[in-house]
């Protein structure tokens, strides 16, 4: 019987022939990623009693989910991990102008094929877009990884999301990811190993797979995989990245998997994620001309390059809704260089809209736009729960950056459809 | 005797012919300006019993203390805001994507020379460099205002500034106020309406003279004035403002003045005001190897366009230090987009600063930059006092752009010319 990814990569990882789903391995991450808080994870690593890290290579930090600081807390965190990395030599460290850790892990080239990342944030499970095994673990894990360079693992079972058809005019891939979450809901995959694949993945570029990837988490999925192919080798040869410099490690054909589940892109349309869960989903048109105060635009989720130029597409020539606040985070400097210089943000105020700088922003309600009582925020980002943007009695809605970005002309609720 | 600009404007707009310094006044302000403060505004406006607002055309008010907001607080607060303009038919209002208030009063045409406007705000002094009256009031004068459209002020002595001979090269405008403040201290001019005068103040650009006005209450003015112009007349020209849609009012030839103050503007050299106090001056060769860990280039002091040129010109082609963030903060969304379609965001990233939304920033310690205990932070801003950055056990050192840009390259104080 063949082996699925997860399998084969932890096999390989923890020095065995083969694993069994439910086996416990342990293994050494390629790297174990953290972010503002590895202030939390130095202060668990000092009482475990750990005197050195044992890899300091191993060790990625990047500060990203309060910059700059929006409070003396969040500043004396920062200033924590500034002394932390100081202090161990670690080198792989990336201060507040840097960008969203994820896409700064993928720009980067951390996240390659055959690479096993794990990362105390539960977006870790993005680079699996890349052929990577990648999940979230908690503090303490990662604390204990920085002390020992090791942690356990359980063999996933895996559940293949096969693709089939061709995605809609109209219809991108964070509808198809909402669409799937919408359907197996919030558990869906819990503690799965997800392997995207079938004839429509080739539809997807790298930044449509990290979206996938990304919201895998949404589902309950350990890791969310993409098989290396001739887009991820040219993404990571523009990136300076050949291929002797990573190992694509593919299931196997016959690999056995628990379920599989057909998705025909055809018949998706745009759909959007309801308050309060991410399972909450139907299309765009059950809520259309439902009022919302601000629009957001930008997190791990869809704050490439890719996803400003789809909503520019959308804002160019036409103004914000005076009663909305449309906030546009680029997910990395990279990004915000590159948009700068395509003309993009001149678009964008011009439309009414505002650039912030690369970070998570209001995300996950530690500023920068954080929500009022009774507001409604209509978002490119993976999660909705009470209180995500930082009022519990506000209502969040998630969707494409077209859905989006055509919510902020309106006003209310609605597909770029919707506009013409 | 003649009459000094403060007595004659204070007449005029009192229906008098004439006043004396000490003389109460009752008058109508052109504006009342407020900000995000305008929630708490509207709750004294409540609490006094006021059902109606006297004349929705003379509030002014615009979004920027903590813009997006950073917290539920702050959000409520926006939340009430907007309720209140919609309710009280409030149509000078800005939203959170305009920028800093003082520096949107005058882009948007409000500050004139001959108008009085009053503002909950300290820095509402800066229209002076227009040749207007305005100072900051609280905020139960500014919700009496909104009632009864009227305010009692007392009729201030004055000072005249004289500015004599020229600025040495790397000398600049905010380098001769800080001088001043520091000659005079933070009392100097305690309820004192300041005339900036003198062959001097042909040098300096209306850029400058904003610095001047801005930082008057620095030293305790009452407000801080420029007699109109050709500088002036070309700058409100330039932004659709003609001769006739102002008075233009100028203290007599032989007004009495309470004190005099000579300048040579030739024996300055680059300044910086020292923690704690605004009026602890030295020049910046005094605490030169001083390290820094944010240097922050914004503010309704100094972060318009010529700023940002300024700043520019010393970060190109160099690094900012990598123990040191740089932030800038464009003072309004005008100036952001003059600065984009001249390369100059480019050039900042590539120097590796970071540009922030036009807003205050953390200048009041509120978001986006508060420091940590025992970080050292140089600004362009106005205030330096403990906690002023949100951090009782920080140190904030004020100074002009250039000389905070090359403190960023240095990462530690310096002149520009320190970097040759």
């Amino acid at each position: 019987m063949g082996k699925t990814f997860a399998e084969k990569i932890l096999a390989k990882k923890a020095g065995k022939e083969s694993v069994v789903p439910g086996e416990i391995v342990v293994v050494k991450p390629d790297y174990v990623m953290s972010h503002d808080n590895s202030a939390a994870i130095y202060g668990k690593f000092k009482s475990i009693g750990a005197e050195r890290v044992f890899n300091p290579d191993q060790v990625l930090i990047i500060l990203d989910h309060c910059v700059p600081a929006a409070n003396e807390k969040y500043a004396t965190n920062h200033k924590t991990v500034r002394e932390f990395v100081e202090t161990y030599g670690v080198k792989n460290f990336y201060d507040i102008n840097t960008g969203v850790c994820h896409q700064v892990v993928i720009e980067k080239g951390y996240a390659r094929p055959g690479r096993l990342i794990v990362g105390s944030d539960s977006h870790t499970v993005s680079y699996g877009a890349l052929g990577a095994f990648s999940c979230g673990i908690g503090r303490s894990e990662a604390a204990a990884i920085w002390a020992t360079g090791e942690i356990w693992l359980k063999v996933p079972y895996t559940i293949k999301v096969d693709f089939k058809g061709k995605l809609k005019e109209g219809t991108t891939a964070k509808d198809v990811m909402l669409y799937l979450i919408g359907k197996i809901g919030a558990d869906g995959a819990l503690y799965k190993s997800v392997e995207f694949s079938g004839e429509g993945v080739k539809e997807f570029s790298i930044a449509d797979r990290i979206v996938f990837s990304n919201m895998s988490v949404e589902m309950g999925a350990k890791n969310g995989y993409f098989a290396p192919d001739e887009k991820t080798y040219e993404y990571l040869k523009s990136r300076g990245i050949s291929e002797s410099d990573y190992e694509v490690i593919l299931p196997d054909e016959d690999a056995e998997y628990q379920e599989i589940i057909e998705i025909d892109l055809s018949k998706v349309e745009p759909q959007v994620a309801k308050p309060h869960t991410v399972d909450n989903v139907s299309p765009v048109k059950d809520v259309k001309g439902t009022k919302i105060h601000q629009a957001l635009i930008g997190t791990c989720t869809n704050g490439r390059i890719e996803d400003i130029r789809a909503a520019v597409k959308v804002l160019e020539g036409r103004r914000v809704n005076p009663k909305v606040r449309l906030l546009v985070f680029p997910a990395s400097m990279e990004v915000y260089m590159q948009a700068l210089k395509e003309g993009l943000f001149e678009k964008i105020i011009e439309a009414g809209g505002i650039v912030m700088n690369p970070g998570c922003g209001p995300c996950l309600g530690a500023h920068e736009g954080v929500l009022a009582p009774g507001e409604v925020c209509i978002s490119t980002a993976n999660r909705n729960f009470k209180g995500r943007m930082g009022c519990k009695e506000a209502f969040i809605y998630l969707a494409s950056p077209e859905t989006v970005a055509a919510s902020a002309i309106k006003g209310e609720i609605c597909t770029v459809e919707d506009l013409k």
